[in-house]
């Protein structure tokens, strides 16, 4: 899919989710006021049928109009007020979770090594020569084997 | 939930999303160079797991560090490239689909009211029903009226 697509789609998802939320908060209006009406809306309103919001309101338009029509005010308002932190919020979120993911993959990285060299430590001390094994130590399981290259990946 | 907790919830949504579109971009690369790591990638990524992008990769990571640290990447190169063009997508995406809906739901409730017209004016003066209807043809099969009074619904 090109980025054009991508950008499409990505859109289509966040619409779903507005309208989502849209549906949340007329149903909590509509417990006050008519609260049949908020069980039943809830009902109506499964998971699967909001992966696509404009379905969903299709839908709910040949059950309930009025509904419909207050999910719809709603998610255009909600819309207006949230869309201009979007791109911000995604990039940030986006770099903060991968940097935060990274980092700790580079201290377990870290730990291995330093327990590598502790290891050695003891080795040298009791007599032990396990010098030709300094890159990389076979008898380390494969998941945490510390490989020094692997740092290239936060270069990205 | 208030509006700054929808933006946080909405910015998540769309970081899982755009973390399932990296998933899609990588794989299709491994298809040309690893064909059965990209099934593999494909049987791993069910859709329950991608609702939520982080502890998709989380999961990733323990499994296949270097794929996930991959997807990591293009989903940031991703959001570089679409986050900016969002606000704009997403607001006219919903005021379309509303527009379009409240335009469609005025031309059935004006054809309502022309049928309703016709048939008084049918029983004013039998035999010659068709004056009265100037502006809208209710011959027309439903959702193919030609109404140009629908048009005030895109005031909204």
């Amino acid at each position: 899919m090109d980025r054009k697509q991508i950008a499409k789609k990505t859109a289509e998802v966040t619409i779903s989710y507005l309208t989502f939320q849209a549906m949340r908060t007329v149903q909590a209006q509509l417990r006050e006021v008519y609260p049949v009406k908020a069980v039943w809306l809830g009902q109506f309103s499964t998971q699967g049928k909001l992966q696509n919001g404009e379905a969903y309101l299709d839908e709910l338009m040949a059950e309930d109009r009025e509904i419909a029509l207050r999910i719809m005010t709603v998610r255009q308002h909600l819309a207006e007020e949230i869309v201009e932190f979007l791109p911000e919020m995604v990039s940030l979120g986006i770099q903060e979770a991968n940097m935060n993911r990274r980092r700790l993959l580079l201290e377990r990285m870290t730990q291995v090594q330093n327990a590598d060299e502790v290891v050695h430590a003891e080795e040298r001390v009791t007599g032990q020569p396990e010098e030709s094994q300094s890159e990389s130590d076979s008898s380390y399981p494969a998941d945490t084997t510390n490989d020094p290259d692997g740092a290239d990946a936060d270069g990205e």
